[in-house]
């Protein structure tokens, strides 16, 4: 139910990772009145890979999330979480509201043992290498100390390692500066512990202006720097986009031309396509959880479909419980 | 001396803002061998009001700030800020190593009564009005307290009167919500500190989407995020620069259409033209000192010197000082 389209965005893209993934099972928890309709598509042999869970409460985008817990246990969003820890889901996935799914998770789901907090952990394009890079936290949390700073570093290595299929994922701390000397006490302490773990692939810290450079895999940082990281991003993209739309408009010249450069534009909009950037992970919880963007594409959300279903694959919070344990030995 | 290309930079803006400016005068410390030749094309009155104070001693861009203060007395930004110190300039403006000319700053220069720490004021494009906004601290500090963040308030206030010729600045904290319990201790006791100063005209919080949005003259955070915050931002510039060149390289229809495109890219780059928002203000000591992006263009530079000069006609450290001594009664 969640998002700015709802099941009109979220139904078709389930019904398309269907299709993709013949051993993939959806539940579609919501208002079946609305949900019905937009199944009719179904070949009978999908339709066995389908149910629906209904309820018609959904929490709105905009509650606010410590007024969430009363009266939500009801809603679209708590159920499909509720599944997970009973269970009968191995994954969910929502493009509602942040702040209450991270209520739900936290509340519902225990946390990996070993692990302090949970985190979001964001994807980032990488535009060096045409891949992605992974930002945690973006915001499960206000501040951070070493330790958990460093539960980050190892839930994102193993993350990355999972989405990205790339092993040895290079971890790297956001910070203000190259030099060791650099940065909050409780960033240098946090290099300290990642740069002794054996268990990861720590290359040091990196600025903000190197972020979409690739360098690393993985960068950790607390959860207000990177909520306002990912943020002024989204900010500074939405300035240039809004500089290429006034410039076109300026003139008879440009508006002939931007029939030509149209092409142009496109192409530029499909390498900055945010699909591909869609499913922030709620790492830390013995249960998967993927926050697809509130306003994603069909495109988008079945691209954190996708993440989600990776994360099954590998058994990621199993992985982190693995190394939580190897790294207390 | 400062900045990627020195003199052949630095003094040739510095000529055109005496041009400009009748009242101005310019003292150009550094290697009179590499500053003399530069300043040929002076007529003879101009001429009048142009000195050289002459050292071989220029601290290098990648110079450790901690290793600065050691055999740096005669370098050329010593010596320059050394002369606002003495009376003998009203402002410095430097485009060299941003953390030794804090370091410069705080070593020779007084704090303004009331201000336990300096900060840098970076400026902004608003988009939407064309103007500015200023962004304070980008790095001056590590972490900031909220006595310290109101006092940035304060001093951000009065600099973005001064420098944007508008009264009652809006004053923002940059924070991950707009809720009012949103964000750290620091924060939340900052929006009550400033919320009850009759000094100035706070509106809230803003997030890092907004940042460029204009809704605010001046945005307060602590030095880390404020760091981080600008070099994302020019990273996620740099991104979008780097697709339109490649975009255009991809193919013999971008290739020549990209002739007919160049235009609206110039368009697009004069917009985003850093020049116009080169100079940040080192704010919070007795005397003014600006400093210039280390790749600042001419124009670039010559901006950075405008807002010295701004700064010196209002006054802005004794503004600050009533300030803060009216914020203390």
């Amino acid at each position: 139910m969640g998002g700015d389209s709802g099941p009109p965005v979220t139904v078709p893209a389930a019904l398309a990772a269907l299709k993709k993934h013949p051993l993939l099972q959806i539940t579609l928890v919501g208002d079946e009145q609305q949900i019905t309709p937009l199944l009719t598509s179904l070949s009978p042999n999908d339709a066995t890979r389908v149910d629906i869970v209904h309820t018609s409460v959904a929490i709105s985008a905009h509650a606010r999330p410590d007024k969430v817990l009363r009266g939500s246990r009801d809603s679209s969003m708590f159920i499909a979480v509720d599944r997970v820890r009973q269970g009968l889901a191995d994954a969910c996935v929502s493009a509602g509201n942040t702040g209450a799914l991270l209520m739900a998770g936290r509340h519902l789901l225990d946390a990996i043992p070993g692990i302090d907090k949970p985190a979001i952990m964001a994807t980032l394009p990488a535009t060096r290498s045409g891949g992605y890079s992974y930002l945690l936290d973006v915001g499960a949390n206000v501040s951070n100390n070493a330790a958990e700073l460093y539960q980050f570093a190892l839930m994102g290595s193993v993350l990355a390692s999972s989405l990205s299929e790339r092993p040895h994922a290079r971890v790297a701390l956001l910070n203000i500066g190259a030099e060791a000397n650099k940065g909050t006490p409780e960033i240098q302490q946090a290099a300290s512990l990642l740069a002794d773990s054996p268990e990861l692939n720590y290359i040091g810290f990196i600025e903000g202006n190197q972020l979409y450079d690739g360098v690393a895999d993985v960068i950790v940082c607390d959860g207000f720097t990177g909520n306002i990281t990912i943020k002024t991003s989204a900010g500074a993209v939405k300035v240039i986009q809004g500089l290429l739309t006034k410039t076109i408009r300026a003139g008879w010249y440009f508006r002939l031309l931007s029939l030509f450069a149209r092409p142009l534009l496109l192409g530029i909009q499909k390498e900055l396509n945010p699909a591909r950037y869609n499913g922030a992970t709620l790492v830390g919880l013995s249960g998967i959880i993927v926050k697809s963007h509130g306003h994603a594409s069909q495109d988008g959300f079945e691209h954190a479909i996708r993440h989600a279903i990776k994360q099954v694959e590998d058994d990621v919070p199993a992985l982190i419980a693995g190394k939580m344990n190897h790294a207390s030995e």
